[in-house]
């Protein structure tokens, strides 16, 4: 069956508040739990709180998987986006972008409830983010809103590691990957971050294993789930287990792995580094791409670096410019 | 009377949502009534339909006395902000990042009215900007939000043309400048925009001519004001009817007039040019930071295109670095 869509991304539906910091200050929230350069998952006083200690900042729409969704359009791909917000100006602004670039989004908002999701993200001099994420109207997200039709009609259904947070977005996830199954379509995980994978390390295991057929994960990530130190004995030890691994090792690049072949891709030098925030989101995006488009594996590499590339010579996770117009 | 505060503004506190657009998209709105590179004012149903045209945007706080505070605080100046935003999820960005960059704020929130104020900003390719105003919350300020205290304390007061848009604004406005009189300070004007001139100049005249020390004009919003075509006879109209008037001229510079002098001011070139929203309160900044650090006029002239020179540099009104850094 053909596919209306290219790609279908569940996630987490997030306005990013993004502000320049220190590395000192990052430094002084250690007692407050913050690990630098990963994402901290943090409640409504504790937003609050941090808030009131950051700097005049930007707003714009953000969420892994929203992330990937809008490069993923920004290349000229269609796709379709599950999320939950809120009945809420922050709600209006995720969904007026997330429409705005194209992508079909129609999750029902939250009413009543708690607010749209924000991650506070501090960037750092040398360009890294640290994020700290309230989840407030992600939680809420079924498997009511996995939307069937939008599956069924996906050549890829995309989820992010980070849905496995809460218990409800969780059985969203299964649903999607059943799904995915029933309807003989690609189903592409993304760990997310390190400490999350921590946090799911067996389950995220079995279902690369089971069910995930397109995997990207970075270094750390990777190093995480297979518990091995070294990053060529973790690729090796996970070789074979799905069809595809995109490993992203940052400045270094990228390693894609199959069963058979192993292929470096190299890194697209950014005109600037100034913000990593949705870098890997952005590789994911120009790889499922072009693995949508049907393009051999080194080119995917290359239009998930050139995505990368785009987003991280400036502030904010979404592309300013057209992907399309830099392939 | 030692003053505790250099600077106190009186604006419309406003939230900006900046995106890309093509001149032909500028064009097309002609026919609802939109004017290239100005303000419009425009409804609640018109903010939503245009919103609905609009790209994937990024919010930032703005307003343009706003901006002038925040840019007067950048270089280390010590200030307050009057304004009007609503107790809604974007007045609370708006008050956080005025008081992030240390500008004291505690003007009260609207409660159950309209919401706050939005600018649905058009940046296109030239980096020129067309502003499409919603007031929203920014129609309820009143006289009773003008802190007697706070004009009392502050060297300068500081005005928008834009308050004379609502009948309550307007008012708070006179009550400012009579308390700038009671209390021997000096009251500074902008002239906002040269359709906000159109819709007030006689009023304006004779503000001029009867309350303002300092006046902030362009190139369009001073002919307009004099109703001359040539600019040097325009300047020659107004010469001596307040005690200062700086006149910005954009890539040309700007000139400071006094009764007896006429100083030119080079432009400062900014890295690269990017999006103009924000230069002219920038500039205003700057100079009214030289003037109550007692500098001399050249000087507070250079202050004003250093300020204007960082924010157009970049998307957004406000300055993305520590102004002082750069003096």
């Amino acid at each position: 069956m053909t596919a209306l869509y290219g790609l279908t991304a569940i996630g987490n539906a997030i306005v990013d508040v993004l502000a320049p910091a220190s590395t000192d200050f990052i430094a002084s929230q250690a007692k407050n739990g913050m690990q630098p350069n990963t994402m901290n998952l943090i409640n409504a006083e504790r937003a609050a709180e941090l808030y009131g200690l950051m700097g005049q900042a930007t707003e714009m729409s953000g969420g892994s998987a929203g992330n990937t969704m809008a490069c993923f359009a920004s290349f000229g791909g269609k796709g379709a986006y599950i999320g939950k917000v809120a009945d809420d100006q922050l709600g209006k602004i995720f969904a007026h972008d997330t429409r705005a670039i194209g992508v079909h989004f129609e999750s029902a908002p939250l009413v009543g409830g708690k607010p749209t999701a924000q991650c506070l993200i501090l960037v750092t001099p040398d360009a890294h983010r640290t994020m700290n994420t309230y989840l407030g109207a992600c939680t809420q997200l079924t498997e009511d809103d996995v939307d069937e039709n939008l599956i069924a009609n996906s050549k890829v259904t995309y989820l992010e590691g980070y849905l496995f947070d809460e218990p409800k977005a969780k059985a969203a996830f299964f649903k999607a990957a059943e799904l995915v199954k029933k309807h003989n379509r690609k189903l592409s995980l993304t760990l997310s971050d390190p400490f999350c994978v921590v946090r799911y390390r067996d389950e995220f295991m079995a279902l690369v294993e089971n069910h995930v057929d397109i995997l990207f994960a970075n270094e750390s990530e990777l190093k995480e789930l297979t518990q091995l130190s070294d990053i060529h004995q973790a690729i090796e030890s996970i070789r074979g287990k799905c069809e595809i691994i995109a490993v992203t090792l940052g400045e270094k690049g990228s390693i894609i792995v199959t069963k058979d072949d192993t292929i470096y891709i190299e890194v697209v030098p950014p005109k600037q580094l100034v913000d990593t925030t949705g870098a890997g989101d952005a590789y994911a995006a120009g790889f499922l791409f072009g693995l949508t488009e049907g393009k051999p594996l080194p080119e995917c590499g290359r239009l998930g670096s050139i995505a990368a590339s785009e987003v991280i010579s400036h502030m904010g996770p979404r592309p300013l410019v057209n992907l399309k117009d830099l392939i």
